[in-house]
């Protein structure tokens, strides 16, 4: 059923949301089931079109940033696995949790427990660590045992004032072996056992949206957001201001469409559909 | 300063609560942090005086329910692991959540996917677990790996109409080497990740408390719960109509006694100071 009507849909809702780019000068790309699914041996597979696409972000002279929860490897590692694939995408060009949250840490003279996965542990390598006044929580996937889980609430449940600062607040994500939980699962553990309202540094904290916006120079209306989660992607990036589509692949369900509380723009069936009618549109 | 103070205090509130002991029946014990610390060689240790606390409930000839949201073993075997601590219980006389969940599962067909603790698998042998149709979660420990918890979630939002059900929501509780992270914390992740309310079995719910007042034949407001949980079995308790003590042992802490929400009938510094001060009022 759905996939007899998705091409009507698609038209129509492209009609809409393509008559209303003018004014764009910047793209915000998510990145993980965007440009690519992550997981299995080599670490993902590119998806279909999205390698080109970045491409002609670049060539249009639109401005590109991507802006992404990924906490499972520091963002050099995970910037050159990208490049390995094929994209075109540099460091400086990515805005991530874990050094967003390390320039926090160093504000408040904040020494954090660290639950993350051990690749993202070199992040936080200028920061003291010493008798933790915070805990700080990432996607850990296999860290995330029972007894890493209750070291990391021990250390919370021990804090005159407790501090908990999360690294994104996903749901789950999809890998090519399938669905995957993500850190904000393990935040509303946490907030629970210990009765504390965590910090979330990362999509779909406002202020995450504006850095990235600010390294761009550009105004958030005219900039467009494209990612593959309708609360963290496009709904962070409206509550900014910013105008936001969403991809009809990775984490994508049909019933994202039918969300209660977010509606996106526009829906599209891929980044390479989303970026040939944005870069048609600069053109006019 | 909290060691000094409480000797007068638990003087005040222990006057204040004993007066209004006339028409209690029974008595309604929590089992882990009253009767014992769980944990360590041995499995646990008894807290000093209730052993012999016990055996004064029984002598006195009130009624006695043991009420517990223990799952990390089968009903058979904890009640076996407290008689060799020395105490006088039964399996007939304790409520357990998880033959309280068989019972439901097996009226509405339910299917269940187990995230328990390996010794309670036994509990659910009759049930049929083939193409799972709920979650059924308890105080898994370890067995809260991430492979297992992800697994769970992969049933949940695989179906249709997701149904969690919990055996218990506490949020932590004490053991010899430490607090531990209990199953109400994953309840919670599981609940953030497929947008569901779990259903509990086990304290506080109200069913849970009727279902061992119903055994012991006694109305609610003839009964005294005695428990460690400020929320799970003093609000609960009390929501139920019955009075409800909270003891200082297990995993109570001070400010326990300035709860926002739950206000004991009483505090008492352990169940044989409660057990005296009863028992003394029930020959006036």
């Amino acid at each position: 059923m759905h996939q007899l009507q998705a091409p009507g849909r698609a038209g129509r809702a492209m009609a809409e949301w393509a008559k209303q780019l003018a004014g764009i000068k910047g793209v915000v790309l998510d990145i993980s089931g965007v440009l690519y699914d992550g997981g299995g041996e080599g670490g993902g597979v590119p998806i279909p079109g999205s390698i080109d696409a970045v491409g002609k972000i670049k060539a249009s002279g639109l401005k590109l940033r991507f802006c992404t929860n990924e906490t499972q490897a520091t963002r050099g590692k995970f910037v050159a696995k990208l490049q390995r694939l094929g994209f075109n995408i540099l460091v400086n060009e990515v805005t991530a949790p874990a050094p967003a949250a390390c320039r926090i840490l160093k504000e408040r003279n904040l020494r954090p427990h660290l639950l993350v996965h051990d690749d993202l542990v070199p992040e936080f390598d200028q920061l003291d660590k010493a008798n933790p006044n915070c805990v700080v929580i990432g996607d850990a996937a296999d860290n995330f045992s029972y007894k890493n889980l209750n070291e990391a609430f021990r250390v919370l449940i021990g804090l005159e004032n407790p501090i908990l600062i999360s690294l994104g607040r996903g749901r789950y994500y999809k890998e090519t072996d399938g669905l995957k939980l993500d850190v904000g699962v393990y935040m509303k553990a946490l907030e629970y056992a210990c009765d504390v309202q965590a910090e979330v540094v990362g999509k779909p904290a406002k202020m995450f949206f504006q850095s990235a916006l600010a390294e761009m120079q550009v105004e958030p209306q005219q900039a467009i957001m494209i990612g593959d989660d309708i609360v963290n992607d496009v709904g962070g990036a409206q509550q900014c201001g910013m105008r936001a589509l969403q991809v009809r692949t990775g984490k994508y369900r049909p019933c994202d469409e039918q969300h209660p509380e977010v509606k996106a723009d526009g829906y599209v069936n891929n980044l390479a559909e989303a970026v040939d009618i944005i870069v048609k549109q600069l053109h006019k």
